[in-house]
């Protein structure tokens, strides 16, 4: 749906913006007190919840996301208050049963959440139906995502078919979602025309400004018809996170666009957030790096994050001489997988089998847990086939799922509610715990007052649930 | 002249892209490594000299800036080397006699510059005139400049008048110049289509990143048919330098604009600089606050050092709470003195009259002398006509300048040699003498060994050469 001279605007400081720039460490208490605020500026949304904030919140902060997410909600009764929602993944680290999924999304709801932005790594679509389906039944807006990479399959067409699928799903609106930045102006121009020609529902933009593409791409975007845009209010704005609200709203207004934002308000939200920044920047949990612009992104078409992990995984194996011929080797590892997007958990997977093909000088003599599972279907389908004769040399004759991986898990949701017994007071204690067994039970403890370790601030007493972490990218 | 599929580039890192971001800090030493590959990759010119830089060299670095000059044009025997001149000041804070102004663009032209970009802050042509003969004379490219501000009487129609005056007298290019990074996109696509519609000479666009508008702004001064636009080296861009190179390099090869640019050798330039930049973060040259975004300067439409140094006076005073008041006298204040841009020194001296007329509580009560030396046309002709019962008010019956300024200064080279005597060793040091008398002099003592007071570094023992300082805005 093209409406050709309106563009409108989701904030993303309460959640991408902090979440890239600063670890997601953003706490309730600094939010709070500008919500109203932000309530009457005119935008679309403020995405508020979800990607990593629910396991910052308990993880590093001792804060109930539960309780954030109402908190915001009381003060912004107005403004439509968004998630973003990893599928089948929800927000913790493994494809949980259907009816944890639909457990959480309702609860989301209840709590006050209005649009799930709900994305899947490899754009496979099975794991977006759970989600989806929960959010149709209890009467969200489901915002249905393309992870946007480039590869030689992820051609226009491939994504005008999948944007189509899931028009035709029942996504209330679709998002290009560019988690790497590398989403240039006149890739764009064409995607978003491209788009725009075959939907007939809202189409949101969402890249990050860490390469210095991001304000082009969005001005091309919305030249092209795209209906909303993603920003940050500057002071949590560029780098790592996305272009500034102000600059955005003011450059579009001058172009004759709506964006029904209000400049002055835009303002007084910019001056209550600076006090935070410089707060953040000088506990040092902001690294003004992050807020610098690195185009190495756009060189190699990876994100810069991985870019950055694969050279710290060389310098740990004394191998920094290798990085050229690593770099050589990741698109060879993302073509043998059928071109995944290269977002977590897939960057540092495939990023990990390039190091490591490299370093033993035999592709595939090492070959790490998750690359196999992978292989076996377990993370969905790949975007492009995977050559048989290889799958088998790494999997040997092991079954491989075909259908949609969720259909391979039992419902969890009455174990998970007993396991947790009576420390839960109520659905989301349960669902805390079901995300985040280990630090989501901590959490729990102390916040009920069970917690007889003494410590109130576990920062660094937990141990990590998962192997692989979610980095800012995503 | 509009050739449309082309777009070269100007490299800043050697003199904006330091001097907008840490006060013109870089070393010589920093810059010769990479010097050759620079000379390989591809650039219309590099802007290596002028602005500040040559006050920095001799004030801070103990540094010979002819000499500078000189090692960076040994190894940059193919790409054109720039240089930015204050007109009629040089790159010193007053106007200059006529002779100098000859005898300092001869020696820039002997010495290595290719192109000097020249400016007055008031666009009056006059104070152009003596340097744009010298380059013309000694055979240099005279970049002629408008600079750009946003007021009533600075509409499209004055820029294309100016414009075309500026070709008549001989410009062998343009540039637009926003020092102040307040040109948006849509205003950049209209102004550059308008000038291109009447100039034969190319044009070059020059914009800060500062308020977030910068990529924008020259991607549509390139679609609406820029010749060359002004970028710094990622490490170095950003914030209040321009936006990275990299990035507009490849986001223009990908509209199918030729730069002449080699992305892996700026990969390898971005690469050398960015220890440098770690290494003045380090060492606290660099403040990362330079390095953000910050949109005011596009709500007030003034450059944002001026709306830090208005709330700097008023905490000086106690008086914060006036700001708002102060930053509604500023337009005031502007419109009496017939719309000065807003760029060193009338930012400045617009900004302080604006905190006097609030703060005394009574407009004009107190002038500052600078004021009263502008209102007697020492500066040079204001962009609109000024009140002339406002003119006698604040200096009465004393004889205005209509004519050129210059004309009214005696010719001084001949006693300037003669002052410095026996120190000068050439007319170089001559010229840095007549730039900087006391800083200049001090310097030559120090590196001709004439030094007795012990110190090898001025940073903390010289006093100001001037009472208003150049600040990073221009």
């Amino acid at each position: 749906m093209s409406s050709s001279k309106k563009v409108r605007v989701t904030e993303t400081v309460l959640r991408d913006g902090h979440q890239s720039l600063m670890a997601t460490r953003m706490s309730t208490e600094d939010m709070l007190p500008i919500i109203e605020k932000m309530d009457d500026a005119g935008y679309f949304s403020l995405e508020c919840w979800g990607g990593a904030t629910f396991d910052s919140a308990i993880r590093y902060l001792n804060e109930d996301p539960w309780e954030r997410l109402r908190e915001i909600r009381k003060r912004a009764p107005k403004t439509k208050l968004q998630m973003l929602l990893r599928g089948q993944n929800l927000l913790g680290y493994r494809h949980y049963a259907d009816d944890v999924v639909e457990k959480f999304v309702e609860k989301a709801i209840e709590n006050g959440i209005d649009i799930f932005r709900i994305f899947d790594a490899l754009n496979d679509v099975r794991n977006l139906t759970a989600s989806l389906d929960a959010v149709k039944k209890y009467g969200g807006h489901a915002q249905l995502t393309i992870c946007y990479t480039i590869s030689e399959v992820h051609t226009t067409a491939y994504y005008v078919d999948l944007a189509q699928e899931l028009e035709k799903m029942g996504a209330d609106s679709i998002c290009i979602k560019d988690m790497a930045g590398i989403l240039t102006p006149f890739a764009a121009k064409e995607l978003v025309t491209s788009l725009q020609k075959v939907l007939s529902v809202p189409l949101s933009v969402h890249t990050h400004a860490t390469s210095g593409t991001s304000q082009m791409t969005y001005l091309m975007a919305a030249e092209a018809g795209a209906d909303v845009i993603d920003t940050a209010i500057s002071p949590f704005a560029e780098g790592t996170s996305q272009p500034p609200t102000e600059t955005m709203a003011i450059c579009l207004h001058e172009g004759g666009y709506e964006t029904e934002l209000t400049i002055p308000l835009l303002e007084e939200i910019s001056d209550y957030f600076k006090p935070i920044r410089d707060k953040y920047l000088k506990e040092e949990l902001l690294n003004p790096l992050m807020m610098g612009t690195d185009p190495k992104a756009l060189i190699y078409q990876v994100p810069g994050g991985m870019l950055s992990n694969l050279l710290s995984q060389l310098k740990q194996a004394g191998a920094t001489d290798k990085y050229e011929e690593v770099l050589k080797e990741v698109p060879r590892v993302r073509a043998d997988l059928g071109y995944p997007p290269l977002v977590t958990p897939m960057s540092q997977m495939v990023g990990t089998q390039a190091v490591f093909n490299v370093l033993t000088q035999e592709r595939y003599k090492m070959v790490p847990n998750e690359i196999k599972e992978y292989l076996r279907g377990a993370y969905g389908q790949a975007p492009a086939p995977i050559d048989e004769e290889f799958r088998k040399s790494i999997i040997g004759a092991d079954e491989v799922i075909i259908d949609r991986p969720a259909n391979h898990i039992e419902p969890e949701w009455d174990e998970l509610k007993e396991e947790l017994g009576e420390l839960a007071k109520s659905d989301e204690d349960v669902l805390t715990y079901a995300l985040f067994p280990q630090v989501g039970k901590s959490f729990l403890e102390k916040k009920y007052g069970n917690d007889f370790s003494g410590s109130t601030n576990n920062r660094k007493t937990t141990s990590p649930d998962t192997v692989i972490k979610i980095s800012a990218i995503m």
